[in-house]
């Protein structure tokens, strides 16, 4: 004997969730129809509304119910700065540390050819489009520092070079609150090589 | 800036499930918008189809969605002995382990006065008048052994008794493959106290 029919169903379906397997979904089903229905029937209703409702926007690609988002639409951000990331994580990320003003453009992903994904289905040539049409002085590619994130920076900034665009990359190297012992050695040879003289 | 209203949405509803705060919340959206849209919808679906459909089990209170449940309708399960057990979850386990054919009773949760759960919360009524209609010969009560679980089984073993049935309790002792040098002492009294001559 097992589960009735709709209990499986609802376990099956919960473990299309990042990091949800059988004995958790279980363990959220139960929760759920003994003590949460009424935030079962909420995430179920948030679930179908964000399915239909959210898109990308038009200009930078992110998720947004808006033809445009709210970054792009702002009257005081920087159009002449661009922040290339790859997901609209890196955006909310670098928006709470603050400090950048300018628009970013999000590419859903990054170079890997292994899974068929080129420079079209990232957006490289919306991305140029827009570089050229709209004023963009500065180009900060702020990829993640892994092998496809360092691909994808360095396949952008050789097809921006044509336009004549200043293209810069975040600096990688000691975090913050890092100690020095625990870290990598490829992140200490970034140290030393981004090192900057100290100034009087 | 933060993500636009129906993803903020999303993120809150996806911590009403146990183990999911603001972090995971987070990246179950970004990967049910970005790759598995339709993981999303089936999961929106089999959400409202369990919150609408899913009910208890008149005789044995289990989550179910017929009036009486699969495991109280079969005909060969044996109705003379009953296995209280404090969730569904607990019926999967004895079910899967095997060796059990007789029927169950769902408390649905445990005693706990300090949480305002008292005996009609636990259907303990319920059980007191099948048990005395349905001809039950042996109550086996099969609660968590924690403290609430003990207090459980100690209060409707002593309701049982003025009915003149079998009351027994499932045995507590050292789990197979377990190591007697990491088990806990009350572990250990207990496999003491339940010591069994072995006979040739």
């Amino acid at each position: 004997m097992s589960f009735s029919p709709l209990i499986v169903r609802l376990m099956d379906a919960l473990q299309c969730l990042p990091g949800v397997g059988p004995k958790s979904a279980q363990r959220m089903v139960l929760h759920l129809l003994e003590r949460d229905r009424q935030g079962a029937s909420q995430l179920s209703e948030a679930l179908k509304a964000a399915v239909e409702g959210v898109g990308h926007c038009q200009r930078c690609r992110t998720l947004t119910e808006k033809d445009i988002c709210d970054i792009c639409t702002h009257p005081e951000r920087d159009g002449e700065q661009l922040c290339v990331v790859e997901t609209p994580a890196d955006v909310l990320a670098i928006e709470q540390a603050g400090g950048y003003s300018g628009h970013y453009f999000v590419l859903m992903g990054h170079l890997s050819p292994i899974d068929g994904v080129g420079p079209e289905d990232i957006g490289v040539d919306q991305l140029l489009a827009q570089v050229e049409t709209d004023g963009v002085r500065e180009v900060i590619l702020a990829t993640n520092p892994t092998v496809e994130g360092e691909a994808t920076a360095h396949y952008i900034a050789s097809a921006l070079r044509k336009l004549g665009v200043k293209v810069s990359r975040i600096a990688h190297g000691v975090p913050l609150g890092g100690e020095l012992e625990y870290i990598d050695g490829g992140t200490l040879m970034h140290a030393f090589a981004g090192r900057r003289e100290l100034v009087d």
